[in-house]
């Protein structure tokens, strides 16, 4: 170690900072323009230097920090549901000569170490939304790196469907992250330049050490990019691959959007108050109490309905408010390391609504929603908090809610009811939907209710087998749907002891755990990301060599080597 | 934190402890002892408490260190080169109520953060080799858990295939990482649980947190164990059960066993030298230099005369040799972190080897010696160094030992011959073989030209075309066989800047992206405990929360709790 003291303290946002906010509007974009035209869509990133979300760094270069990703995010969600005649996105640059040149490195190292972790989760959300939205809603995205693309650049590019690179002698893409930082691509560069655009692995190798990295020609052998470009032909290509990719798009010709008006939000510092979700602090058990309200009226009548009701039908709402709830608590709230989640309401009008979903699957709306639904539970299971269901009477975990239990790392059903409290109620009850049966699976490719019953099809197709049926403790218990169902008298001691002992536990210990239980059986691109890759960047951004005093991170751009310590482990 | 002082220092070995050797035997275990009565085997357990590898810690409750497992690897590879007579391993515990407590604490506690790592990584590959006997060598390993099972404990019995608890109303299963260390099940245990045994998510939960663990019944209904046996009944129940499972063995009934003889090796600081093989350190430069000769002599005619060669027939001489050169540098020369890999001999006497053993690999021996050399291949692929390998004029890179090349995350072959040094020599060629389409897979289950090839099915069929041609640099170049192909003129400067580069890097970088790159494609069960779950670990064996001062490692034992930060990253 060199022994310098360090130059800079952490500056990025703390539990005593102020609250990170995740609505945005195209209106107040301060980093990127979206322009349309017909079915192609431009996203400029042209990231306002002096626009960071904290004070301390510089965006130079198109870089980017949280701040300028919570507006692509906004986009990204807004191009699916305001914009149904977009088909091709270009993703562009609007500065010249670089397209980004990735996570901005004084910010990364200037903040605290979860934070850096949060930040990198975030991106890599936003970037499989990216490839969702390709994938799933008939809007492809196509990367025109009108310079050069290095880092998160090129890992923004690697999201899309097809990469063009301009051809100019002196514009490459690269993931510098190794050689010049000490850290891995960290927004699943290193998971999609092999397991997806196939790079050869020899190659691959050589790719991230090479700060420079690769354009022109080799860049498309190598399987880089897709094509290279020279610089007078650019513009007019550009177009015609866009219009080329629209020509396969699912998207209908006469749709009209709907508009994702600001959400109702009262953010206090024990309640964030939503209108159909409420969320208690109670910073004295580290718990965060989640409670989702099921559908206040019953479901509309057709597909027409939805579309008027827009963004306030039901199940669209409570989505971009549990959208926002895990974002808010997940960046805000560090030390709140249990959530417990609850639902109140009807169950009958939760199973309406799924149903008028399912049975509506080919109108683009009701595909966004469910979609946006599937993406938003995926936040949960990575979310590195635990997760506990309290399934009590007045509760509506049924069909789209039940899957909140299911994502749980535990759940309770009350067996009965509380004698003392309401003796005549409605026993707990839960109810297995169309919607656990497929239009929603995890990040490894299963439902949740595949991902429960891993290696037993037996119990798994019993489960399935009671679609419909309002479950009651005691099969729920039986069916394996819920881990414990205690009874009125043993209730409030067995959650409160889970619900403490959670949170005595080591906060690192819990998080792994959970990111290895939750996804059982087979691997995907995303849960690489999310495991394994992530897991390494974890542990790389926590060691000296990356960001202690000496380290990569801390040194780059002060003219100094890093000082590493040599040890391999 | 509390401020409270470090009560130990650090004790396990470091670069300037002894060095650590792994070869040992039998009539010399300490921990470990080997019965034997026809097809049946008794593994037992029995750990001398005052017997740890270094000193500060005692191994009391059939604890481990590195020392312990050192002995069990050689009693499994010792079982199936030395014993073909037996079928079924009965692995069980030498002391009263207790079976393993796990790895040590202390030692854990004491040890630098490599150590731990590199422990892990030991361990992990021993229990997966004990997997490997009951898949691939018709020996199945049986715990007989005669009292509590906890931590590494139960997760050595997860390994073995069938699990046994002795009903005593006090003996149990555990994993009481979580909740009385900080620091997660790391040698399979969380992976095996969920995607092995198939216990149910929430459970699995459940249990990791239970530090007293689960017994009788409910570690049946839960999958935790197979069964449950009262005292009175167990030993005859054991006996039942190992030879209900040695009745599916492949082993043949007439088979002799060969003899391991003690490796000839020579341990120098600067050099390690065994009969095929020589490594040169060299510290300088960071760099191991690892040389594999070729057979010496023509292959034998038939499979007899391999069994009468025994431990001196080349692949199995040099697979052990190359076996202990890995764990000797991995576990002593942490500051090596590039290892050159290069051969010199015969090709054409490799591939005859190669093929005497595919010719025969119904015979038992042949098989045992196919999987080591698949087994220490995978170590090669586990291991964080960075693996260059050159092949220049005088290698034989073929078949078997051209994985090595295809191990390695570059490799370079000089095209055409030295002209000022030996301008007649025969130029660099390498040989795809039989042994390099399907008898050596990798951990992810792809073989290293499907790894390679991954994504590119015609490359790979054009590589796997040309089996049997020696292919000079400008072929094996233009098929993707090797990643460069550099004239004499070039190639030193370029080995030496890919070398010298490599070594100016930040080692936990380029531990990272190996672990990413090396297993792209599919996930197992081992790319999953190698890739996520030792990765969080490292991650969590690195925090604070861990191994701090106030960490819960550290404090264990003492009497006081862990002081956590509570922040969730």
């Amino acid at each position: 170690m060199t022994g310098l003291a360090v130059e800079e303290e952490p500056s990025a946002p703390s539990a005593e900072s102020p609250r990170v906010e995740f609505q945005v509007e195209p209106t107040s974009y301060q980093h990127w323009r979206l322009d349309f035209d017909g079915p192609i869509a431009t996203l400029t990133m042209d990231v306002d230097e002096q626009g960071g979300l904290v004070p301390g760094y510089e965006l130079k270069l198109n870089s980017y920090d949280l701040g300028v990703d919570i507006e692509l995010y906004d986009a990204v969600q807004r191009l699916r549901f305001e914009h149904p005649e977009v088909r091709t996105v270009v993703l562009t640059s609007g500065k010249d000569k670089i397209f980004c040149a990735g996570a901005n490195i004084r910010m990364l190292a200037g903040s605290p170490h979860p934070w850096k972790v949060n930040f990198c989760k975030f991106t890599n959300e936003t970037r499989n939304g990216i490839e969702d939205a390709t994938a799933n809603s008939g809007q492809t995205y196509l990367a025109a790196l009108n310079g050069t693309a290095s880092g998160g650049g090129y890992e923004l590019a690697l999201a899309c469907e097809h990469i063009m690179l301009i051809d100019d002698r002196s514009s490459a893409v690269s993931l510098p992250e190794l050689p010049l930082l000490g850290v891995l691509p960290g927004t699943g560069g290193l998971t999609r330049v092999v397991d997806k655009r196939f790079v050869r692995r020899d190659r691959a190798d050589y790719f991230a050490t090479k700060s420079e990295g690769v354009g022109g020609k080799k860049a498309v052998d190598w399987k880089l990019v897709d094509e290279v470009v020279p610089r007078q032909k650019w513009a007019d290509t550009v177009a015609e691959r866009a219009a080329e990719l629209s020509q396969n798009s699912t998207r209908p010709d006469d749709a009209h959007g709907i508009t994702l008006a600001p959400l109702t939000k009262d953010r206090a510092d024990d309640a964030i108050t939503y209108d159909h979700l409420r969320v208690t602090l109670d910073r004295a058990t580290r718990t965060a109490e989640i409670t989702i309200a099921g559908p206040q009226a019953d479901a509309p009548a057709d597909v027409a309905a939805i579309h008027k009701q827009g963004a306030a039908f039901w199940p669209l709402a409570v989505t971009r408010e549990l959208d926002d709830a895990i974002l808010d608590l997940r960046t805000n709230e560090l030390e709140l390391g249990t959530w417990v989640l609850r639902t109140t309401g009807d169950a009958a009008r939760v199973i309406a609504h799924d149903d008028l979903l399912l049975a509506n699957d080919d109108d683009w709306l009701v595909n966004e929603i469910v979609h946006y639904l599937k993406r938003t539970l995926k936040r949960l299971d990575v979310t590195s908090r635990s997760l506990i269901a309290l399934i009590d009477p007045g509760s509506c975990f049924a069909g789209s809610l039940l899957e909140l239990a299911l994502a749980a790392d535990r759940s309770f059903q009350l067996f009965g009811v509380f004698e003392d409290v309401a003796p005549d109620a409605e026993p707990a009850a839960i109810t297995v939907g169309a919607m656990n049966l497929g239009p929603l699976p995890m990040g490894n490719g299963l439902t949740r209710l595949q991902t429960r019953y891993y290696g037993d099809d037996a119990a798994r197709e019993a489960a399935e087998a009671r679609v419909g049926d309002a479950l009651l403790a005691e099969d729920a218990e039986q069916l394996g749907l819920v881990t414990f169902a205690p009874d009125d008298i043993d209730w409030d001691e067995e959650v409160r002891i889970t619900v403490e002992e959670r949170g005595s536990f080591s906060p690192d210990a819990l998080t792994g755990l959970e990111a290895n239980y939750r996804f059982v059986g087979p691997e995907t691109m995303e849960t690489k990301i999310f495991g394994r890759l992530t897991a390494w960047q974890n542990w790389i951004f926590y060691r000296p060599n990356a960001s202690g005093p000496a380290g990569a991170l801390r040194k780059f751009g002060t003219g100094q080597r890093a000082d590493f310590d040599r040890k391999r482990v």
